[in-house]
């Protein structure tokens, strides 16, 4: 078994070496830049260790891998379009470096590309890596729809924001876990299993983000403490404040709300009270849980080596640990 | 065996039928409104004709069908942002009545909607039919950049523009064809040789295309005559002439190209005129016949019966006919 430095080590290797020789250059170079740009990998490391539960060989999951990297550099790709951003793991955007139309076709063309790796499983599987893929892909568009429409939206409900984080998160680690697990043995309940667990850890992940963006350390916590703040987003934390503040706090989170005069550390300030006196990082923690304690309960149920299973109990139990 | 008109009528009562209820709404919605604007519905129709050519059950192949027109019009759909393109026969395209996010979004779905389709097909073929349409998608993004990079050149060759329209336009009329066949019993051999015939074809068409641009009848011909010269496009028959052209003839045509103040009318005649001078139209001619040849060629040694090699003859001899 590997760690998982050793299995970000292979899969940087493994993108460091593809060349894509097709032409026109200008359509393949930003798929190099993007996924040249690093982070942590998280997919494709995923993806290998659901392999290694199983015992198996993760040389055959390499491809499938790499096509969920690709898949997801590429949603990236498009999402940057959307919401304008300039920046991306600090270097500049595709649709900034080149233009939008190469971001848009440059991004299409590596969907199909991650499609050709994913093709690259065995027979006995392919049937099933593809539907897992496909429904993967669709859920995170619907994802992220489902997010750009909260952006006009007045209301948005727990239920709807859990199911959007679902989809646009949650689906996709889920199904490289899934997958991964087929690649390397699993019979269909067990991949099944992991699954369950991908798609929880998931939307764990996402809470945690959601309360980090607050009351993270700004030394550890990889972006602009209070950018959710700053960009009004509907975060589990912010819909929770407006579900609980009564007549006063919800004219004082009004005020701060959509007002791009206010003065960023005050607004940042303002509304971490707010959030405070409401004891939404509580809810938020309580909900955290409960989605760490679904994914344990199915990692539990996989019939694999406990010793195989640690790595995924760390990814999960971590979460259980508070920095305070 | 069908005729086109009976197939154009299962395949549009196919679309009809299609009903998305995945959410959110705004991301299928486009794709509905895209796919019920109609159309001739060629390359699903050369899926059909192609399974039957091999005496194929077409209920086995309107999936894949469905899938090819749904991706060409998810190429559309992206195609018209990048163009800037206001109508899509004669309404307003999605980025449009929509706006861009969502024809970039509900593009990218639709795109996982034709894969979703093309795996439905037999275990037998499922790895061959994939990788034959991801080969093809492939190579419709490389033929749609390489059509974006001609704008911005000075001087493009007769092959670079073959190559161009190979890529966007003649690979997917092929590959429908392959696949088409293969549902329909063909073995790759078979296959193979009817992929060469859409290549070929969908490259005679392209030049039938570039010819009734100019000298089609406005009667009979879908688009407005002369809209290639207006939009200064790199035609064959523009690229033969700059090829040809002497020092004179070279300075008449620089005047009109890319002369946003010329009146319409005028610069249509003016460049036709340079064009009949050249005798570009008979040689665009003599590539078409060539590529039609290459066809009947392909077709000939196809193993089918006479009888249902027909229609196919039938749509490439169309093309040696000419209107004077």
């Amino acid at each position: 078994m590997h760690s998982i430095e050793q299995l970000q080590n292979i899969i940087n290797k493994a993108i460091a070496d593809t060349k894509y020789t097709a032409k026109p250059a200008e359509l393949y170079e930003p798929i190099s830049y993007l996924m040249k740009l690093g982070g942590k990998r998280m997919r494709p490391v995923l993806v290998l260790i659901s392999t290694e539960l199983f015992k198996g060989d993760i040389s055959k999951a390499l491809h499938a891998a790499i096509g969920i990297e690709l898949f997801h550099n590429f949603t990236l790709m498009h999402d940057d379009i959307m919401d304008k951003a300039p920046l991306r793991r600090g270097n500049p955007t595709v649709h900034v470096k080149w233009n939008e139309n190469t971001a848009i076709l440059s991004g299409d063309v590596m969907f199909v590309e991650a499609y050709k790796l994913m093709i690259m499983v065995d027979d006995s599987i392919l049937r099933q890596v593809l539907d897992i893929f496909s429904y993967t892909a669709a859920g995170v568009c619907q994802g992220q729809q489902a997010d750009m429409n909260f952006e006009t939206r007045d209301q948005v409900s727990i239920n709807e924001y859990i199911e959007m984080i679902r989809l646009k998160t949650a689906v996709l680690l889920a199904g490289s876990m899934q997958i991964g697990a087929l690649i390397g043995g699993a019979d269909k309940e067990q991949a099944a299993l992991l699954y369950e667990f991908g798609e929880n850890l998931g939307l764990a992940f996402q809470l945690q983000d959601d309360i980090l963006d607050v009351y993270g350390d700004p030394e550890k916590f990889g972006k602009q403490v209070g950018g959710d703040i700053l960009a009004d987003k509907k975060t589990y934390l912010l819909i929770k404040a407006v579900e609980l503040a009564g007549e006063e706090k919800s004219s004082e989170l009004n005020y701060w709300l959509n007002n791009s005069d206010a003065e960023p550390s005050k607004k940042i300030k303002s509304i971490t009270t707010i959030y405070n006196s409401l004891g939404v990082r509580k809810l938020a923690e309580i909900e955290m849980d409960n989605y760490v304690k679904k994914a344990l309960y199915a990692l539990d149920k996989i019939d694999a080596e406990s010793s195989r299973k640690a790595l995924l109990r760390g990814f999960a139990e971590q979460l259980l640990i508070r920095e305070h």
